[in-house]
């Protein structure tokens, strides 16, 4: 099905769905010496997360690992975002773990055929909201929603890497209210050693980039190997860790990642049970939409960082292709890893060849490497997880909200609180509608403002902001907004009242250049001010009506019943009534003269 | 409270807050003779219909009928529709019947208790809603929204009169779609009796106002004596119905209004239990609400058919004291019932003194002519709401907007539909969802469109619509809408697709006369776009920004760190553009020549 729309749509396209082929074309040797460095460096942080998070969901811990190779590569292949890792993520595991449970025992093989059902369902979802163009829906996740997201997940999971920090135990609590307090309650059980590791490593992470430069300067080293050196921060601390850990023989005094079963996953399809299927079809649409507006919230931050831009059906073609690539190789669902992300960025991935690089280091660890990671302490990766997280934070243009536009900075902190409080989904969801509503508040509140001629040019300005002259029997109101139910009301209740107000007015002209849109209600109204208006003696003219707004206009017979006229600008309508007066008074004073 | 606000708003006002001062201050006698003719038949319509909610609402008959008085004369002191007639309503009936039930077994003094508990809760919360300016959401009701309630309302109306009209027994279901399926089920068992005198009152209430006029002209009245005349086919029809029974014995033989008790309400305060208020509270709000937006959706329909306006604040004021009236008279939750006012309406009602005539009418018939309605047919008073209901149903403008706003036609059915087959509540909220969803969805693909200059004016007009003048080194676009989250990721691909794709262009110009808010998504899609189109050589300019959004782009540093700049008009920017380029060449002749 997939394949036919492409052949439809034309294969010259095809490039346009598989974004690391023009990658590619335009790769260099520099590029991928970052990617190198920046997939060997996920790689290290992936495995153990990867393991945690299978534990979360439910899964033996080679899903876990399962869920990095495949999903991984397809992203990087089909995927918009350059930095975005797709792969195991707490969120998702913990909504699998709610679902699944319902249905078959944790770690059995049938909970983990119920897992692989979810991401097959999921993945066709987000190819069918795809093929409906519903991608278009993640616009409305405004730029502070997302801040605020982005913000709020940093905070749940630094909250979730403080236990490793620590060295205090939680027992399989993943609230992290919950984590927090249990952490503060246990604050005694702090374990020196993992804490001075942690803080250590922590350290040396925030100060190696600036120390890496100055040592290579010194060195005499060119600009950009400086630059490739500097992010090697993570895999220097990690190694510093299993050495430090291998030499002081550290096992048992401090928690290590452990023994990881080594092999590839095979190929095989989810089972299928059509009540199953219905069953679980509610939770695997939540999951992937979840798992879809968390990937692109972040691939569009990363995005921005480097002047790019994410495209959201992409990104449900690719993430779709992610997760069905899960169920054929015994893995749970996918999406964007936002730690991960922040860690491939901050590593200086410049393409998604950093997933390929990424995912091979991750095939060598499986099938050779396993038993390195024995002696990995959890509290480096901790402290490499939460260094990468607290750069994505952007408290800088929550300042500038705050200042400068109020309404989005409310909203970026209510999706904060709300993500942190009650769940991303809440949270994002939240936000959205907030957005919403401040749109539609701000757009039922128009400017409506007097204007009048600039000097001897055609240009009509606000009288508040420019020297302009006016006519006394005419006032002009320029409406800053269209025209539509939420406002038709004030809309309505303003061209009566000023025009009431100012004695000696003759005619009303409204300027429509900043209205593009005006709907059955602002028609009405229309109709209602025209009457009204009538009653007073007071004509209403319209001016400066877009092109596109004429038709509309005209099947309500608006420009018919106007006591007035519709002119072509402000400056001929002017003219006009200029002109009329001008007739008026002559006409009088003919009068005056023939009695 | 609301009195010592009203001292501090000044008691010049205070007219204001009773629109029926200024009403009296111009009232004539032709006024009067409409508004009493318009209060008879509204009172000949409430009796048995305010006996029938009681029912339904499980309270005693007179409780019904008290709910038509103090509450019916509060909201004619303080509404600010003149035709809406307020008093006990089905839907409210409804609901209430579901809420009490749970509190004590219908019928009982407890169970009047726990109603006057909810009147009183409504009132104040309708009040609370006034002070703390919330009234204004329900602009929120766009023209479709109100324009399919109501014909939803009146279909619903309609089938619930068919067992009247038929004589067909329908055993106490009030669902709209039960009643018709018993209907369909039991039409063998329709009383010709019944449904000859119902269908003979329908066809006599059809031609009567034509008939009557005709008639009158032959006598020789005048204009004013004719229309008022036509309007009395309801009082006429009744008083037949009353003589037929009468004359032929007909009781028995078809429905009647049958005994209505007779006496005054006794003013009582409702019961006071802190459980009880705080478990009634979410009814009660529900109650309120709902009865708000069907009260102000009616008053607002017929306001605007007769070119006038509800005031969002005053029908909170009054709906409110109306609620509190009843819950003080032992009456039960009342609201702007719609068959009465649509009979009021064509019954020829000018100001809300037929709703004190009414009152008068309810009083008299409590205590001297209970017995006069136990002639009275219902299948004559079911005939006469259908006829007003009919007419007030609004066919047109539905019409009028499918071939026009396609937009504003689905919110019209989709809320019609909804309110038929899922309820009042449900349809109303759907239909504001929609309303916004569709002006989100609309301002979210904006039209942009290239402008040029017209003639040798200082008008810049689309190229599509006008023959006008462009430079080849210069692209103008003008944005017609706000830029957004919604849309703006749209506009940053139209701006960068149209910029690249038009070969020899140095300066994009964006022109903003239409853009009245920008927001933090756009602000950052505006420098992500200056960035973008540096890299390609080309210039980024604004020109005719509104004086209220300049300190937005100042604030976020837009004017300094754009590579164009930032012009008055589109005429001054252009000027400069050719200035440029005419020095540029300039300076290349001089070069060549130099050279």
């Amino acid at each position: 099905m997939r394949l036919g729309l492409w052949f439809k749509l034309g294969l010259r396209e095809w490039p346009g769905y598989v974004p690391l082929v023009p990658i590619l074309r335009t790769y260099t040797r520099e590029d991928f010496s970052h990617d190198l460095i920046a997939g060997l460096v996920v790689g290290m942080v992936t495995i153990p997360q990867a393991v945690a998070y299978a534990f979360l969901a439910g899964v033996p811990p080679e899903s876990g690992l399962y869920a990095c190779l495949v999903p991984m590569v397809l992203y990087a292949i089909f995927g918009s975002s350059r930095q975005l890792v797709v792969g195991p993520v707490a969120v998702a595991a913990l909504m699998v773990a709610a679902t699944a449970a319902e249905y078959a025992p944790r770690f059995s093989d049938a909970y983990l055929g119920v897992t692989t059902i979810i991401c097959l369902q999921s993945g066709l979802l987000l190819w069918i909201l795809r093929l409906s163009r519903m991608g278009g829906l993640v616009n409305l996740l405004s730029h502070p929603v997302i801040t605020g997201f982005v913000n709020a997940a940093a905070i749940l999971i630094i909250i979730s890497q403080l236990p490793a920090f620590t060295g205090i135990e939680v027992d399989g609590a993943t609230e992290p209210l919950v984590v927090l307090t249990q952490l503060l309650q246990s604050i005694t059980a702090t374990q020196p050693l993992t804490l001075t590791i942690a803080a250590g490593s922590l350290l040396l992470l925030l100060v190696f980039p600036k120390l890496s430069i100055v040592v290579c300067r010194w060195v005499g080293m060119d600009l950009s190997d400086q630059h490739a050196i500097s992010r090697l921060g993570p895999m220097v601390v990690a190694v510093l860790g299993i050495v430090l850990v291998s030499l002081f023989g550290l096992d048992g005094k401090i928690n290590l990642v452990g023994l990881v079963p080594s092999g590839l996953p095979e190929v095989s399809a989810p089972p299928f049970d059509l009540e199953l299927w219905i069953n679980l079809f509610p939770a695997s649409a939540i999951i992937a939409l979840v798992s879809y507006v968390e990937s692109y919230s972040i691939g569009a931050t990363l995005a921005a960082r480097v002047q790019t831009r994410v495209n959201s059906h992409q990104e449900l073609i690719a993430l779709g292709a992610a997760n069905i690539g899960a169920a054929f190789t015994g893995a749970y669902p996918v999406a964007g890893s936002f730690s991960r992300s922040s860690v491939n960025y901050y590593a200086g991935a410049r393409t998604p060849v950093s997933s390929l690089v990424c995912a091979v280091v991750i095939v060598m660890v499986l099938l050779l490497l396993t038993q390195l990671f024995n002696d990995l302490p959890h509290a480096v990766l901790a402290a490499i997880v939460m260094v990468s997280v607290v750069g994505l934070m952007d408290l800088k243009t929550t300042k500038q909200h705050w200042t400068l536009q109020k309404n989005d900075a409310i909203t970026e902190y209510a999706t904060l609180v709300l993500v942190l409080f009650l769940g991303v989904e809440f949270g994002l969801i939240a936000g959205v509608i907030l957005s919403i509503a401040f749109f539609v508040r701000t757009s039922s509140r128009p400017n409506i403002t007097q204007v009048g001629r600039v000097g001897d040019t055609d240009h009509f300005r606000s009288i508040k902001r420019y020297d302009v002259e006016t006519l006394p029997h005419v006032l002009a109101l320029r409406v800053d907004e269209n025209v539509y139910f939420a406002n038709a009301a004030q809309i309505e209740d303003k061209f009566l009242k000023r025009s009431q107000r100012r004695p000696g007015t003759e005619h009303l002209l409204i300027v429509c250049s900043s209205i593009n849109v005006i709907d059955a209600t602002g028609i009405q109204m229309l109709h209602r001010v025209n009457a009204n208006l009538e009653r007073a003696g007071i004509t209403f003219n319209l001016c400066e009506v877009k092109g596109t707004l004429m038709p509309v206009l005209e099947a309500a017979q608006l420009p018919q019943t106007l006591t007035g006229q519709v002119f072509f600008s402000a400056d001929r309508a002017m003219k006009y009534f200029v002109e009329l007066k001008h007739k008026e008074q002559q006409r009088q004073s003919t009068l005056d003269f023939s009695l």
